[in-house]
């Protein structure tokens, strides 16, 4: 049954059982170079997979690339999202686009994001890269079929660690209760996650026993089998009153040797040394013309950033990090302030780690990596959230400090009534890692990076949330999480390297924000600024307060270097990495003495600005004093690929935006109340006043750093 | 191995077989009583697990009374949590307080609520009333008693419904993986839930063989054998290397011969004649004293109700619902207007309806239930909402408009992944029915009142969601959200009966507010008020403004009401029936125009208060216009057992505390900006004028509903 023609019913193209062979070969390479060219990505299960993709998108699938919507194709639903690329390789290959085009992976603007969206990608059936939901839908897929007695078949892909995700279960039972024989899920079982071998992750099997206990009839294969794999398919057809599962028996990393079997590739790409040597092991080194593809994949990556740029705000010189020979910072990830809390506080024999798959990526397994006894506190639930956060009370309730930790996404959502009614409303005393926060998670895309979760963690009764300003404060901040903060409490931290502003010397106190004070260019970033305890700030009557938490806070830093050289304008830069509870009393006073408020989120909108702004709206002292407000943080809208900085630019997070939003306000409350203007005059004398103070300032910070 | 001294090992208390027969039996007296005293809670349930949890907390645990956090006391995790009367009953009878207290159940302030809260009462180890937890605290509590080398016992009691849930799979999962022999769970197989019986609704059989395929070793008994559940605890203390799960085949509602095998029993509590007959069927009508036990009962509300209105905002006369001989209204729950709206709509063939076990409860049965034809469009996917989700993307995808509906703790929380990265990021056309939003959903207490559901839902990008006022609103929502909004979308809705404040001639538009205007009292309350959609409202110069939405609108006008009659003041209401998305220009008119605005959420303060909040904040045309702001709504605390009106005034969401805050908020207004002395009395004369205005409006509404 091969690519059809949906309006005739002839085949337009047909391939061999050695065509097929030949074609997923020619895959492997073109995923490769994408890879390479992207710089990212999962080239482990991309390649365990790539038989089944090339027998089912070329042969298997009745289906019309020049008709994508065709209302009689079969259904492909990639429930493992993040093996997109052998997807898209499936869909240039069958037609669907120029397979060259692959080479745009993971970049800005491209259809070919980290993980699956529909909506960008004709072919793509859904969105997915958060695991074991595509089951679910192929579920639904299939029930509407058989509503409307269509004869379409709906095809699932599966991983193996997905399986340790409840949801699957659930719809395992659902196929099987609603004995959906229009349904066929391949599990492509490379034995391989990114913690390490399935089995000691968290095993799954007998996994053919639990889906036939679950209704299915389950066929076993060799899934680099081509004979093998079409002839399941096949009898796959044949079942009736019953879901299929094809167990395809893989190699993570296949075809290419130093992959094989190799957890460290689940989500790596090849450097250019590799991408060559495995073209070489695929007998593709002359066949295909990396340099060519490398080439149209930096023209996109060109034209990408000028379309870009050209949205950017322009000052009048470049002010973004370490583009100047002054203001150098440091760039150092928070999640490895995170990491680096559990090395340095691991011996306590209270903490127990509970590892969701991607420890070494939210640095998790910072806990135990440089001291294996600590394993025995250690424990990996695999890809399973729910039951992670509950296991996690469990411990909490008999005296342990657990540790649950994954992305952000999955942490603080995937598990979200678990945290409410047990954690919670169980007041237990858990720790959460929210990791990869924000935009700046980068090429992996919307599915992978947490732009909504204060919404839903602030909103917890007891919960405690912090989001550290960079990596050493993310440090202080898990310390003080782990032995001080009593209750279920919530640290949120990045995944890029973000600038780092404090030092061992920077005051921290939970609950009370830090205020930045720009003083005026020196060579390192860093020593241009005061910074001070909220409680203990004199006011300077600056014009305005930016309000950011995380890693806003240096673009918030960088705004106000902006704003002071490019405008005059005097900023006050408060640090809020306590969220919750709130704390408002510097709020208010910042509000009261500087008048404009602006708040810095890498968030959407209002995880960070509603609270600010309620705490604001409800300080009798601001009932009739009048407060410009603006907000800077993602606008309503889910994330894509692209590298990390360029995504603080296209989602207007980055300090030249915040730099832009707070010029736009001074300038409009300036304009629409005229007294003000007597007032700035006043505060142009002062500035000259303040100049000097600031040099002093600077001497006596000086001197505090010479004597750490 | 029966109740001990935890300090000289010795027993306290020891029960022959026979023995633990007849406590059963006595429990189960208790538990009519009880149910009865309480007028809710699950009958069914708490029959069927009677046996079971006699033998578990009067011989099998190792646990003493008189010492609850004995640290190597066996726990008792209670997964099904709506079964906990029976869990304090069990409690009762082994001495860690009078039994006969149990009869406060689901009462205000009582340690008895509707489901288990471990803060509240010594011997519950967990809260819980969200299915499918439980068995992961229990992993998560023997890992620990592994880690620490201690001996004691940890068991498990789940349902056979909760067996659709993921999360159990996850947790059997682990706790197979783990070889936790320590952990031993009783699935108390009753066959029925509330939707039907089990193998109808998503059958989950052959479930020994699940467990077994998930690594455990499991026992089949008769669960209303005494001896057999006896041997079977005692054989499952013996097995080495596996957890055990003991299936307990059981009936539903067991020992009343009304009761058994019934689906309707599963959360109805019986009638004072049904409880004397169930009395008299157990041989204990003389053996009780019921009367004296529902004395007591009736003792303990009168005390909670003493102590709840000593802290309710007091006025010149009681302005509740229908206290008056005029002002009167009728009464209707949002949820029937949800119902109503399926059973007219429900004949489009794009309509499928997808269950969630409570479907009666929140009325999506109502789809079917007058035209079984319709049965084909009708999903059971069980107590699974996260495979539910998904699967109404699925189906979404083909073209159905899917409605899927629990609890909104379920709907927009356990399943807030799906909703994020399936429904929103693939931008679906699902329809999501959040039911129980809000205190008033009464005695199930905190685990199933949604008090945080705005706050994920509305952050969610491509969402819309509606909160309608009352049952015809929220028909009325229901049917645009069903045919007119594409996308993802949520409506909110309340369980017990509200007041009916809007006619088939009330304007209805999507995203724009109607404004309420109190015009003096009137026999019906409804005929008291002008209403208009707020883009043809025209300033009256009220006052202040109070913001609401769902069932807090009717609570608004009534504080409208209290506000004029009490002190004079003028109050314009905003029905923002549409959260998202979010309409500013009527907020910031309002602000405008009255000044003072209050929002009034059935929700922790900030769902609302935060995007009306920042609406304003944003909004340039009130940069310089000081704005008194307060909200009403829950102040970030669980909710708790107790009748809907009690909760409404315990959680301070009441008329009268709208009205108390707003009356704080204008005097304060007052007091702090000397000049609006002046402008009062400008208004008092307005006044004046207006009230005949009044008169006039209300002549010309009452010909409008003459003529419908």
């Amino acid at each position: 049954m091969p690519i059809v023609d949906s309006k005739t019913g002839k085949t337009r193209k047909e391939y061999s059982t050695a065509g097929l062979i030949q074609a997923a070969n020619l895959m492997r390479g073109y995923n490769l170079i994408t890879l390479h060219a992207a710089g990212s990505g999962h080239s482990g299960g991309t390649m365990s997979i790539m038989d089944i993709t090339a027998a089912l998108y070329l042969h298997v699938a009745r289906h019309d690339p020049q008709n994508p919507f065709w209302e009689n194709r079969d259904r492909i639903i990639w429930s493992t999202g993040h093996k997109a690329p052998s997807l898209y390789l499936g869909l240039g290959m069958a037609g669907y686009f120029p397979v060259e085009d692959v080479v745009r992976l993971r970049k800005l603007y491209s259809p070919y994001q980290g993980h699956p969206n529909w909506h960008m990608l004709a072919g793509v059936e859904a969105s997915t890269g958060s695991l074991g939901q595509g089951l679910s839908i192929a579920v639904g897929i299939a029930l509407a079929a058989k509503m409307d007695k269509k004869n379409y078949r709906v095809y699932c892909l599966t991983g193996d660690g997905e399986h340790q995700e409840g949801q699957i279960w659930e719809a395992a039972m659902e196929a099987g209760n609603f004995k959906l024989d229009n349904l066929c899920s391949i599990l492509d079982k490379n034995r391989l996650q990114i913690d390490g071998w399935v089995k000691e992750v968290q095993n799954i099997d007998p996994v053919a026993d639990k889906y036939r206990s679950f209704g299915w009839n389950v066929i076993e294969i060799d899934g680099h089998n081509m004979h093998q794999i079409l002839s399941a398919f096949e009898k796959a057809k044949t079942i009736k009153g019953k879901p299929t599962l094809i167990i395809a028996n893989t190699t993570k990393g296949k075809g290419i040797s130093f992959m094989e079997n190799i957890a460290g590739w689940h989500g790596k790409a090849p450097n250019r040394e590799q991408m060559v040597s495995g073209l070489k092991e695929l007998g593709l080194h002359y066949r295909l013309d990396y340099e060519k593809l490398l080439k149209k994949a930096d023209e996109y990556q060109a034209e990408a950033t000028q379309k870009l740029m050209a949205k950017v705000p322009k000052f009048s010189r470049d002010f973004f990090w370490n583009r100047q020979s002054q203001m150098k910072v440091a760039m150092k990830p928070t999640r490895a302030g995170f990491g680096n809390a559990l090395q340095r506080y691991g011996d306590d024999e209270r903490i127990v780690a509970i590892g969701a798959d991607i420890s070494g990526s939210i640095k998790i397994s910072q806990f135990y990596e440089h001291d294996e006894s600590r394993r025995d506190r250690w424990i990996s639930v695999g890809i399973a959230e729910q039951s992670g956060t509950a296991l996690a009370a469990g411990l909490a309730k008999e005296g342990k400090i657990p540790v649950f930790g994954t992305y952000a996404v999955f942490s603080a959502g995937r598990n979200l009534d678990q945290l409410r009614t047990t954690v919670c409303y169980g007041d237990f005393n858990v720790l959460i890692a929210g990791a990869h926060g924000g935009v700046s998670v980068g090429a992996d895309g919307a599915t992978h990076q947490a732009l909504e979760d204060l919404f839903q963690i602030c909103g917890l009764p007891n919960m405690h949330v912090s989001v550290p300003c960079d990596a050493l404060e993310t440090e202080r901040a898990t310390e003080e999480m782990l032995f001080e903060i009593k209750g279920p409490k919530y640290i949120r931290f990045a995944r890029e390297a973000t600038p780092v502003i404090t030092t061992k010397e920077t005051p921290y106190t939970w609950g009370i924000p830090n205020i930045y004070r720009y003083r005026g260019e020196q060579p390192e970033f860093i020593d241009a600024f005061d910074v001070k305890l909220a409680t203990e700030y004199k006011n300077e009557k600056e014009d305005l307060t930016i309000v950011a938490c995380g890693p806003e806070v240096p673009e918030a830093m960088r705004a106000a270097w902006i704003l002071k050289q490019e405008f005059g304008i005097e900023t006050r830069v408060m640090n809020l990495h306590t969220l919750k509870p709130l704390n408002p009393k510097p709020l208010v006073k910042a509000a009261l003495e500087t008048g404009i408020i602006i708040t810095a989120e890498e968030h959407q909108v209002g995880g960070l600005a509603g609270w600010v702004s309620q705490a604001l709206h409800n300080a009798p002292e601001l009932y009739h004093k009048p407060l410009p407000f603006g907000s800077i943080g993602v606008r309503d809208r889910f994330g894509e690929s692209g590298q990390p900085w360029e995504l603080m630019w296209e989602f207007e997070v980055s300090g030249e935006h915040i730099a832009q939003k707070a010029k736009e306000l001074y300038d409009l409350a300036k304009r629409t109340k005229p007294k003000t203007r007597k007032t700035t005059k006043k505060k142009a004398a002062l500035k000259t006043t303040r100049k000097k103070t600031t040099k002093k300032k600077v001497t006596r910070k000086k001197k505090i750093q010479k004597g750490k």
